[in-house]
């Protein structure tokens, strides 16, 4: 082995209960010590669930996301599943599986990297767990809390409603293009770095159920949110709007240009491959809500969300090219499968 | 490949959407089709969280631990941290990393074991993740409730109270022992059925958490438990007793004649092996308590506790063989550690 790597501690020769010591410092301080951690859930809140799994070679590489960026990443697409039930984030566990390897500064900085997200948008560490894998594989469970009347589910929406999202869709693609080099993009232009922000660093949207909460205030405990329904676009935007269509039994007629791409992506790519990595490029994490036109129009005043269509009874998903285009075509499930 | 296996289905060949269609009858109906599960927390109560990770290889093995045996398995790991806690299990999440070769009989199989472990103590599958990973990784988080004055910690041990076991050590550490063939032994028999069972279905002690309810009631929401300090042996006795005695500042005086031990090992793999085995071996998930003599005893005699010491405020944690052997040994943390 070169001399060079003989300084890089890894996680083998520190040991369990030592890495365990130097992680603390990223936790709850009052969480950590016993077999489980307590948490308080406020009063008259339900609590909300959900978990992710993230391995190597299948949702990150060192190729295209450094330590810091997995760790912010595995973060967003767990709080990004509370952003789309307008849950507000408690906390999180990680349970890492780690080859004897790795080397102390990554998980390090992948510890960092989930820390920042938290600290920005929401919840604090209280648990976790650590064991030897041959492959790097992360699981976070992330837990949040909601009053039941603003919890937002998929099967809400009918027909005449406004379909929005909360922004560009796409640009995770397109960063992950350019960091693999399938496409050739000067890397210190704005369009660029925003397009490998998007992959690297997304953003759970808690600004827009923010601003869905005072739009929309839940007046009581019983009773419901002006009918919304919504979801994020993690898994993309095709797959959002065909699932909130089966869900809540209704059709959409979607307007291709109306559906914002991120900056400069048409004119690089061309507008087919822009509007491809839109529907089925995945891992945008924005939120793709139906709502009646008024508080749609409220939320697109605030800046927060773009008109891309409307609901109707139809069943379908139909997309069209512009608003006054006469042909139409059915939306279909290409997205990404694990398996 | 063999035409004998192009009758097995594998994951890669049924499709992510198709497994998650034949997996759902193993879930709450009423948390699956959004983006995150919706759970209401008892009044008063606080929520209880842990995670555990397990990876073939480390965890588990095809030669020791068939799929219905690591579902069960990994259940009970985190069922475990709860009653250790003093919690009652009421849910948890299941992420799955698997390679795309995993026959679908297998993966039925897992989640029939836990589906199995749930029904026998408690909670409902309300999530989960599935991807692919080079290496067969599993990790649940669960869940629980608990009063708070019912919640017991590391840290509540003080000096004279009596320690006790929910029952014996080092079962797991044998059974694993003969799946491997590190020792001869007849598996008709019922002792090695017993010390198989302890590596395969291990129990979480729910049973001695409702007895402690019944014989230390709680009296109120700001009452405590009187003085109680616990944690369950998934790490080795050993560790428990040096976890409780640091976390709580106390010393204790262990008996080692009265560790109870799995019927038959002391015979098999002679006293020493099995004394290891019982302080070192770990994952026999039976709890570690302090407590006043008197409720210890009201323990004992209920038959879920046996008496194996006294904490003191030496800060040591001590070994004698008898309980007038004259000869004390300090007690070391020799336990497994995953790096």
């Amino acid at each position: 082995m070169p001399s060079f790597f003989q300084s890089v501690e890894t996680i083998a020769s520190i040991g369990e209960l030592a890495l365990i010591e130097r992680l603390k410092p990223f936790c709850a301080v009052d969480a950590i010590g016993d077999d489980a951690a307590l948490l308080t859930v406020s009063p008259r809140h339900q609590l909300v669930v959900t978990t992710d799994m993230l391995t190597d070679g299948v949702h990150f590489s060192d190729r295209t996301t450094p330590p810091y960026a997995i760790g912010w990443r595995a973060t967003t697409a767990n709080l990004s599943d509370l952003a789309a039930m307008g849950a507000t984030p408690t906390a999180i566990t990680i349970s890492l599986g780690l080859p004897g390897t790795t080397s102390w500064p990554w998980l390090q900085s992948l510890y960092q990297g989930i820390a920042d997200c938290l600290q920005a948008h929401g919840g604090k560490i209280i648990g976790g767990d650590l064991c030897r894998a041959d492959q790097r594989v992360i699981s976070i469970t992330a837990l949040g809390e909601v009053l039941p009347a603003q919890a937002i589910k998929r099967d809400q929406a009918t027909a005449d409603m406004s379909v929005v999202v909360t922004g560009p869709h796409g640009g995770s693609r397109a960063g992950l293009a350019v960091l693999l080099g399938e496409i050739q993009a000067d890397c210190t232009t704005e369009p660029v770095k925003q397009w490998i922000r998007a992959h690297q660093q997304p953003i759970p949207r808690f600004d827009a159920i923010a601003h869905l909460r005072q739009l929309i205030p839940a007046t009581s405990q019983t009773t419901f949110y002006p009918p919304i329904a919504g979801m994020d676009s993690s898994d993309g935007l095709a797959n959002a709007l065909l699932q909130l269509s089966s869900s809540s039994g209704i059709g959409m007629d979607i307007v291709i240009d109306h559906i914002p791409l991120p900056l400069g992506l048409s004119a690089t790519v061309g507008p087919k491959t822009a509007l491809n990595w839109a529907l089925y490029g995945g891992e945008d994490f924005e939120l793709v809500l139906c709502m009646s036109h008024e508080s749609a129009r409220q939320l697109i005043t605030a800046g927060v969300a773009t008109l891309i269509g409307t609901t109707n009874s139809t069943g379908t998903v139909n997309l069209r090219q512009s608003p006054d285009s006469e042909q139409v075509a059915p939306l279909n499930h290409q997205s990404f499968q694990h398996f």
